[in-house]
């Protein structure tokens, strides 16, 4: 007997198109990477992190790794939302075990060293890396391209990579607003042409990782989260209006409602930390995706059943897409995530 | 004229006590520190920071040094939430420019390396720096204990300092919650114990900081620092009936709420990115004290005129205590503070 979920579209896109599944969909952010000893082992035959991020063959066999495994219901894009400025011309480099780092970006001054010239032509492996995994994925699975939020893609930017108290971020955006508004219209120009390409190659779905919307006051949050997504949403409803787009402004709290009531998202990526009483009632505007703690799944065992179940029973009776509230964590044993698979497969029961 | 403010009992005690004052009273998270240069210069001659810590005439100057310059209506004792595991029997070290750094307690095994017999007489020395500090407070000033909450200073134990994901805090939580708990009872017991010297020695109103309160799921929120902060704050009301408790579980969103109702603390903190209509709502229950962004301090000017009379125009007419969403920024230039300080001194404008 088919799987009744898979019967007829793709069952990612009827979720993000609102419809009620008898079982939800799922993926999980940062399901390709170095928990999967395929992943390692090509890693390290790989050169650096950003090669392989501009690798088609080697990005896409990525890309593929856990759906091979696991059969999740969306691919991800395997590359990184630094892409953007190294494409706008920021050195970028990745530190082993210490992230990213970027020559910063810290006043309007610093602007005229990016350029969108060159974008097109540095991001064409990804666009290329896209056309390869859609052509091999499994046809009930959806491709889901991505990129990096004006603001979250900024504070590595003006930070020159990962912060505690974004203070530089924050410090151009509050001191220096107009100057700050340069570099939220440059990346809201190229994340739109990106998404746009990303696409025509043979995304499906589009997810807007606004991680660190989180550490922003209500006025900020509305000028650097909200209507910057509204823009980039908007002209991509003008150029694919049939394409989804998932909106993740995690750690947003209250704001969650205004953002999805404002900035035109088909669907909302909620965090660890948002109570399923709340994304409860989001849902009922929108599907939404979301929220299990990565660390459940690294535990395993009762915690990640316990977690993954009462997500399911608040969630599943709506439009909605399992997945963690966060990237999958380095150490995650790949069998937890074969138990996971099983257990949303399974549910609910007494269909089982 | 006598301000009007501080005609009858002490400002800060008489809002937390629930009263709405003509301007609020104010004092700001690490008030003292490096960001002023008599903190530095004084620090340059003392040791190690712990020392610092437990050198009573030292760690008082230091408490007083802000009051000295700004007159802020709470000094808050200097000292550090980890002086706790460290009484415990936690090796700790501060390392320049990385924080702090612990012997780890990874699991239920580790407890074993704890010890609450100590803990009076390591911590002796704060008491005494409460008592100094009290004696040599102007008499309008009123005067804050502190200790960390129980999930944070946990997850410091069990990380070994400060963490992105929390994931080995949580690991122990999730995977071993009875275990977890074990750690979570004897920071509970300690934490009374702490506070209640600190009152006995002469704080007026005591803190508790949950500065990692944000990264957990609703249950695990409840389990780990709902209930625990609720156990300190009924012993305390036990022994100290009259001592306002300000509960601040940072990062909290919808989360505040059940917090309040659930705790029983007499005032809320809240951070940042908690909407000034949300914290509006909260303060018809209970006194809030916020919610000043650290950078729009650090930026200064015009960023930091319209934040903080943004705060005030939403939170003034009720009962409330002026402070940041988070600490004092390193950077700061001290002539920020006396800005805001002017500022909040001369509210409402029309009174003035």
């Amino acid at each position: 007997m088919p799987d009744p979920v898979t019967s007829s579209g793709k069952p990612l896109l009827r979720a993000l198109a609102g419809e009620t599944l008898p079982r939800p969909p799922f993926w999980l952010m940062r399901q390709a990477g170095r928990y999967l000893p395929e992943y390692r082992a090509l890693r390290a035959k790989a050169g650096s992190f950003l090669e392989l991020c501009y690798t088609p063959a080697l990005a896409a066999e990525v890309t593929l790794q856990p759906i091979r495994r696991f059969g999740m219901d969306g691919a991800i894009l395997f590359s990184d939302i630094l892409v953007v400025p190294h494409a706008l011309g920021q050195e970028l480099d990745y530190v082993e075990g210490e992230g990213p780092r970027l020559d910063p970006v810290c006043d309007r001054g610093a602007l005229g060293r990016l350029s969108a010239a060159g974008v097109d032509t540095i991001l064409a492996p990804v666009y290329e890396t896209v056309a390869r995994v859609r052509s091999a994925l499994p046809p009930e699975t959806a491709l889901i391209g991505f990129a990096g939020a004006p603001w979250t893609v900024a504070t590595y930017m003006v930070e020159g990579g990962g912060s505690k108290d974004f203070a530089a971020a924050k410090r151009f955006a509050y001191g220096d607003p107009d100057g700050f508004q340069g570099l939220v219209d440059l990346l809201v120009e190229t994340t739109v042409l990106y998404l746009r390409r990303q696409i025509d190659a043979g995304a499906e779905a589009v997810k807007l990782f606004d991680s660190w919307a989180g550490v922003l006051p209500e006025a900020e949050f509305r000028r650097w989260v909200i209507a910057p997504t509204a823009r980039i949403v908007a002209a991509l409803k003008r150029s694919h209006p049939a394409v989804p787009v998932i909106g993740f402004p995690r750690g947003a709290g209250h704001l969650y409602e205004p953002y999805l009531a404002d900035t035109g998202v088909d669907a909302l990526g909620v965090d660890t930390a948002l109570p399923l009483s709340v994304a409860k009632s989001l849902q009922r505007r929108r599907p939404v995706e979301g929220n299990l703690d990565p660390v459940a799944l690294l535990v395993g065992g009762e915690a990640l059943q316990r977690s993954a179940l009462e997500i399911l029973e608040a969630l599943a009776d709506g439009p909605f897409v399992f997945n963690l509230g966060h990237g999958v964590l380095q150490g995650t044993p790949p069998e937890h995530v074969a138990e996971l698979a099983a257990l949303i497969r399974g549910w609910p029961g007494h269909t089982g």
